[in-house]
């Protein structure tokens, strides 16, 4: 079994996606997070999840999450608003997370062990620097399960 | 909106639970980890996902993954026997990753500020210190999209 066995396609953003945007594509698939793309459709990195959230969520709560409870509900609701404006480029982690890349042809312990040395559920899949998807590691556990 | 309207039952693992065994809860239920307690119920961390194929997978893959290639397909498919034997506490990542924690009152924008805090996508429920459920990120996205 091989990385081409495996991939799916994968959803992508650009830098300059905004993170509304990208927290829709996260909420309505169940995603880890997002492959970032270059101009060339070529994988930067990803965005992981929470990373959108942080944006959006005002300063003083990140540095006392207690803090947020004494903001109205109905405000503490409409938070993402705090996004808007923003773009994936201002949510991306310093230093940015390393997505591991492999072509088609990578078995299956060469995924693993590319998950395993990065901590990433997710590898994308290139072929000629073009994205041709990803595997998660939902994907490989399902198919090394089930063999 | 509260924690409790939110949260979701959320499988456990223990201490001492067999790594395949957590690897086949992760594959069959589409989730970014386990949430592991101790022998009260009580959540003491959380075991992120590509962490059970790290015990499985040769120390010298995870060096080089293009190495993995040289093993032969067969072999490569059933690499997570490797995890045979070993247990949730030998793959917890050293140090431990802080799993975040909140009673069902705090609101989307404190649990927002956990994860965003945290970089994780999930949030432990618990009430007198027995775990009710978790948040994941998907779920509070999901519902503040909608608002």
């Amino acid at each position: 079994m091989r990385a081409r066995d495996l991939l799916a396609p994968f959803p992508t953003v650009g830098l300059d996606t905004p993170v509304p945007e990208a927290a829709g594509l996260l909420a309505h698939q169940d995603l880890p997070g997002l492959v970032v793309v270059d101009e060339t459709g070529a994988p930067i990195t990803i965005l992981p999840g929470p990373e959108v959230l942080r944006l959006a969520v005002p300063a003083y709560c990140q540095d006392d999450p207690a803090l947020a409870r004494v903001v109205d509900e109905a405000h503490a609701d409409t938070f993402l608003k705090g996004a808007n404006g923003r773009r994936v480029r201002d949510a991306l982690p310093d230093p940015p997370r390393k997505l591991p890349v492999t072509d088609p042809d990578a078995t299956v312990l060469e995924l693993a062990a590319l998950m395993a040395r990065t901590h990433s559920p997710l590898v994308a899949v290139t072929e000629d620097g073009r994205l041709l998807g990803a595997v998660t590691l939902q994907a490989l556990l399902d198919r090394v399960l089930a063999a």
